[in-house]
């Protein structure tokens, strides 16, 4: 099941250390603009490297097509890309080859399918987001056509969370500061708990938040394909998500019927909601509000510290992690939470026609 | 997309105030005794009128088989099935014949499609999950064979929540009281507050945890098919449902990586973890330990006090409903949750052999 | 796999001998007015009985409409219907309870299952084909309202073929006489031969050829959606087909490239080709030109005659089967093939808008 | 709709002349060991330029694995690759950018996409079977281990036509010629006919028949998933296809119920059938006998000789192809033929477990 979507799919595929990461996008409308320098620079907010507090191995993530662009623009034909790995130092993974970190997907792949590429955690990698951030931004270049704009976030690290809600962020801020928290003061205070943490060979996790403007009435298919669940499930398939909520989400638990409804009312001569806290949809369609919901992400589980677990024997053993690492994957989640909310929605407006 | 799953798929059909409501299993192993009392029961435990606190409608939710099905056993073809629909007093609902209710799907039904039937929320309405609590009763049935135990609890209702985490709840007694939670103090204290709010014609949400025990190492498809994604899109298709997490969750958000890993570790000669905050899925795939999940309802959007909203002619109007209505879904969605997620593992199962 | 469709889906359920035959149609768009008139009248078309070249059983095939449709219309949701299966001699089929028939699908049903129902070969029946035309008699509906008219006729009966091609012939006359084949004369040939094997206890089959008009460019989608597969993979799904052509077919296999080949010209200041020897597809794509087919049917297994064949302990076991059967089921597919070609052009359609 | 299957499933990419053609297999079962030569070799069985009555131009076609593969073994996770296009003479096709060529995907390309990759043909190119092979050929590797079979051969040429069913004929000689009739007389007829057309700048076309081997009883879905209307969607999306049958097929059309059916008897304590008329497979399930089955290919379109066509503005012109083209793809498709058997056999076997 490496394909998601059902009019514009796209295929996964590739291992952390392997030749390449990549996939294939089928069902792109033909006609559109390839705009290179933004896939790239798509690619660049999720890159590893980008800043101190991210992983400071450097990776290109270059993006190279195969085919289903003709002269600039799509063909409506499959468009193939591979994002070549390199700089994959195989060795340094020799030590894990046997052994099932914590948390981590080794046993469960070992079990699973008797066999692993172990090599920096191989499919499980979130390497492999790399692709899914490319697909995401062809999907972006056709949403933003239609008026759709989709402006994700990090919202809470750790105990640390930003102090509005998002009508009262401004959202073009989000790329003003390495941890991509439009708060510049809630931002400084988790870079430096990162930072602290990252000293001690730890991890944490938090929030990234998610915007979008934009989405006429009528998207998401009703009863099984509501926008709530395909975007639940985009964001569940990221690595180290742990939950999913809208709207109020779980903020709005102790509120009730009354002060939880959205009564429609007309404004600039449109049809409205005087609150929303629907989160733009209602019975898994969009109503023409704003939507916007959370991801969770656990605390990473490569951590700089001595931790027991099991080897291939069952035998228990002492791992220390090397290298390097994140120790909090927010900042470069934001993308790539921006890019499966955006083949999300983009399946559901074809869908919608 | 009224279909779910990929082997074992249900499709749903029905309107609240239609002939019917229900589906059509297809991918049910052959040669399963098919215990329509367990089936019956199912039903009546997601019933209306069933106690005090849930709506004094009574419905009778008998389920006919008319397909797949033959001298007791599944047959492994189509297995259909019918819920009649009784009572459907459709004349109650003239009233709101043109009347876009708030946070109801109303207005985004009739924008989508032109035309809705509004007996009732017609499609929108959780009438419908009445067939999907009978496909999973089937579900059921066959997880039980393997060995899979599936228990959901109102775990939270309003500011209301459960004491302990699920390991120290008994969990037997889900089913001892009519707000189905297992604390038998807290489960007094949310039906006094349930009591309390349909008293003043309003309503409220809460969380529904499930406990699904049992099941192996190897469920669950990387990486667009990974078993939380696959829970979440079944939980955020019921009516509703704002939020979903597993594990640790949101609740755990604050952990850093060194308290959040769950260190292998061999216990009675098996693999196991010396905790299991990954609510027993690593990298999708289930790691045989306890899978656990919760599940956001907000407040019911229809409540017997007076709103303002607008009509079809997008004028102002004022809406008091009337009639029969759940001031909490909660009680009622336990039986839909664990259905939901019996037809979703089974589907993995079947996928993983 | 009860499923056919990727938009306009199609679900069938329905053993022979069960309670009912039906389905689900999700995806088919809203605000449809709902014929039910035409609709049985495409059931009354495949209906046994109807002639006396058919079985004489009789069967009311009166389909009930169960969600989906509200005040005569379409609502978008999904359609699930039903026809109740009346007068179930099951006793009748007591002595191939544990009969392997020659050719038909016990042998293999029991081995793929361990279970069957064996009256009326169960699921294997053709009976459940009444479904399926009733949902591409909503299929109809639709590709009418576009310009699409589908027309299918028996083309060839054993040796005795139509003399004209689909052009020259006259195909309002399709119902004018009771083996649906327009030429008068050959229909007479038909009928006398199919009577006389039914005489000798014996049966035949033949081709059902089909025409459709109407189709814009542009259908069809490439390369594994490719029109011409999905109209196969549509008709070989009947019972008892054994091939399938389009365009000129297995008739032109000597035919030279430059003889196949269809020269685009311009008629009537539209697109045309001089010849049509494709078949109205290209590339897998309606090129606007007639689509024609032809559906290869062989003769029926059950003859009324003494055959030797195995029992379920693997003995060998005379059988002579009893009772009324089709001695060609060519006049009763012809609304069959249409059915499919119906809702797989639907499908199509809602791909390409 | 660039991907078939359901359980191991293909998805193909690449134009003619854009850089590479290949795809992406998922699904594949973990631990087969990938031989990478045997893989070569089937696509060397398709490759341009292999002998003298196919087309001169020379193709490298080596494929190039870029994931799913660790230590020479499949890991279950998706396996992509590459056949890079080398020598891709784009300025070949400058001439045919504006024109529609007569029975050629142009037309309905540029029609339903409005931009189309005219180079070769494009993603209409049978280039992009070189992808098939591969895939199919993997797939093969694991049939062979399950004891399955498959083997296809160049069965009629125009009007000359193998004489012997399959039974008698010497399948090992397929490739001891190089038009792949196992009859050797028959195809020195074909060939001296391949070559007369070429020199008249003609072509031809035929059929491919295919045997399958060993399947066991149990395979295809009944009822929208049968094994033949698998294969039938497979085979109609290779290229040039114009008919399927199998069985008797339309050779049979004749014969009686009599005549047709196959009694089932035991031989060597295992239950067979005394004919097999029904081709192996009964209610879409396969009964154990021999699968068998013929691909009808029209002549191809591209002729060395002057035709009239439209161009892009529906003006009438002259148009001469120039350059290496096959008079006959029947050679080159026998391993194409099979490589879709494979896929669609295995898909249904991964089905059936």
């Amino acid at each position: 099941m490496n394909t998601i979507g059902k009019l514009f799919t796209f295929t996964s595929f590739g291992e952390s250390h392997g030749k390449a990461v990549g996939g294939i996008i089928d069902g792109c409308p033909a006609g559109i603009s390839i705009d290179e320098e933004f896939i790239q620079n798509e690619l660049r907010r999720r890159r590893p490297g980008q800043s101190k507090i991210t992983t400071p191995r450097e990776e290109e993530d270059k993006v190279e097509f195969l085919s289903g662009i003709f002269e600039g623009k799509s063909t409506g034909t499959p468009i193939a890309f591979v994002i070549w790995n390199k700089n994959q130092e195989s060795k340094d993974y020799d030590h894990l080859k046997d052994i099932y970190r914590p948390s981590h997907a080794d046993y469960t792949y070992q079990q699973k399918y008797g066999i692993r590429d172990h090599r920096g955690g191989g499919r499980s990698s979130a390497r492999t987001t790399a692709g899914w951030v490319a697909a995401g931004a062809i999907a972006k270049l056709i949403l933003k056509q239609l008026g759709v704009e989709i402006t994700a976030y990090t919202s809470q690290v750790g105990h640390i969370a930003v102090k509005n809600s998002y009508e009262k962020l401004d959202l073009s801020q989000v790329e003003s500061n390495i941890v991509r928290c439009p708060e510049q003061e809630t931002a400084q205070e988790m870079i430096d708990y990162i930072n602290q943490l990252r000293s001690e060979g730890n991890s944490i996790g938090g929030t990234v938040s998610c915007v979008i403007k934009g989405v006429p009435v009528g998207w998401g298919e009703p009863v099984f394909g509501k926008l709530q669940a395909r975007l639940a499930a985009a964001m569940l398939s990221i690595n180290a998500t742990h939950g999913f909520d809208y709207g109020k989400g779980f903020e709005g638990i102790a509120m009730t019927g009354k002060e939880m409804n959205d009564p429609f009312v007309m404004k600039d001569g449109k049809v409205s909601t005087l609150t929303n806290h629907s989160g733009g949809i209602q019975g898994g369609i969009s109503n023409g509000q704003d939507i916007y919901f959370r991801v969770l992400f656990k605390a990473v589980s490569t951590i700089l510290q001595k931790q027991t677990t099991l080897d291939k024997d069952l035998k228990s053993v002492e791992l220390e992690a090397r290298g390097r690492h994140d120790p909090c994957v927010l900042p470069r989640a934001v993308p790539i939470v921006e890019a499966m909310a955006a083949i999300t929605l983009l399946d559901l407006y074809l869908m919608s026609k």
